[in-house]
């Protein structure tokens, strides 16, 4: 079992990320999460860069966003991403909370799978690099 | 049963949508989703600037990509949206197929709900106006 | 004189900023530009949603960004925004430089007059309320 | 001199493309300068993927933007590119029109030098292959 199953970071939206109803617009949750899953995988040494250098990319092949509450400019929110499944593919879960209420604002998910960079051959297996960081054996 | 039940439009990723695997971010596929959303809105006369007209705003619930092949740059890409549920949500689903071959690239959906923009409420039923855009039966 | 000329933020480039070269996409500079903005604007009580509710919006009117060195994932960056003219319009510099080693990586400037939001005018000279807040007697 | 001075291209902003006040965000347009640079470029069969072939980068050293009136949804833009300086650097210049009244809404400028992929060093004189492209003499 890894350590660090589950990360938050604290985050405040900008102005260029509202639309014109003065909330964030839909798509811009996905920069929030994408932000959350980095730091999550910095926890394990496994971040974009790390998966580069181990011979792997990690598309992302599903998302999904659940919006609960609009996020309003300058509004401190807490994303917290956790470590759901592994073996054969990384599904990474999403919950978005106000930093002041603890009121829950959205929730998602994202999977990747991974791709070896020489043969670009999907993996149906994750290969044992990830476990290994996850620290759970193969 | 709306006339225009479906409508397909073509664009081509820009340089500013990739990253650095050298495909489309997969973030950016809600913006192209938007578009074909809106020119099928366009086709019942019910876009976005018709939505503040007739009171309503509606915000987006809920979506999922499921991401099928990569996308690069300058490769024309068709993007087809259909209306799903109007009834007490309007649900719109997507797919993406290369323009050359009509390989499939991605699908997804969409889940808006109508907000009375005078009293913030969420409307369980959608309102008549768009179900008379559609030219169904309220 | 106001007692904050000058505002700093750090910040690091996120994955979704990249582009195919490996660096910030040129146009994600504008949105750090903008986070040190509003952060200096904060300083005087002066951000975005104040000037909402003091009947003026600052639309931008002029941008310039000059790139000296290119910016790199997870690259801590400070951002430092610094008033230079208040008059007539709302002049902001910017020089963005490496956290770590203190090289300058970019400068450049924004420019933004006043609009009454009522009449849509353009204001020639800055209304009273930005002197007020900036503490120059107008 | 070359054939092909000058491209237009014709877009309409998205929703996503606005912010608060219903107008395009200010750093949207640099995402249409880039449309309309890469068509030019297009035009000389010197785009981003051609360059690369060509084993130089040509990374933004320097962008303006002068903004006139404020772009609205769906408002169709006329963004002309022209090829302005090319021999030390590429210079090129903007321009938007609104499509129907020909009204001047935006204009602006970027530059570009040449950096050898290999050597990461920059050119001061623009290598070859671009004034071939151009049909100018080097």
């Amino acid at each position: 079992m890894p350590n660090t199953l589950s990360h938050e970071i604290t985050l405040t939206p900008a102005f260029h990320d509202l639309d014109p109803m003065n909330v964030v617009w839909h798509g811009n949750y996905l920069r929030y999460f994408e932000q959350a899953r980095c730091a999550l995988l910095q926890q394990i040494d496994y971040d974009y860069p790390q998966m580069c250098a181990s011979g792997y990319a990690w598309p992302i092949v599903d998302v999904r966003v659940k919006y609960v509450r609009p996020l309003r400019y300058g509004q401190p929110v807490k994303v917290r991403a956790t470590f759901v499944e592994w073996e054969n593919r990384l599904r990474i879960d999403y919950e978005m909370r106000d930093a002041a209420s603890g009121e829950r604002l959205t929730k998602g998910h994202s999977i990747q799978v991974a791709v070896d960079m020489v043969t670009q051959e999907m993996q149906y297996v994750s290969p044992p690099v990830l476990l290994q960081r996850l620290g759970v054996s193969s």
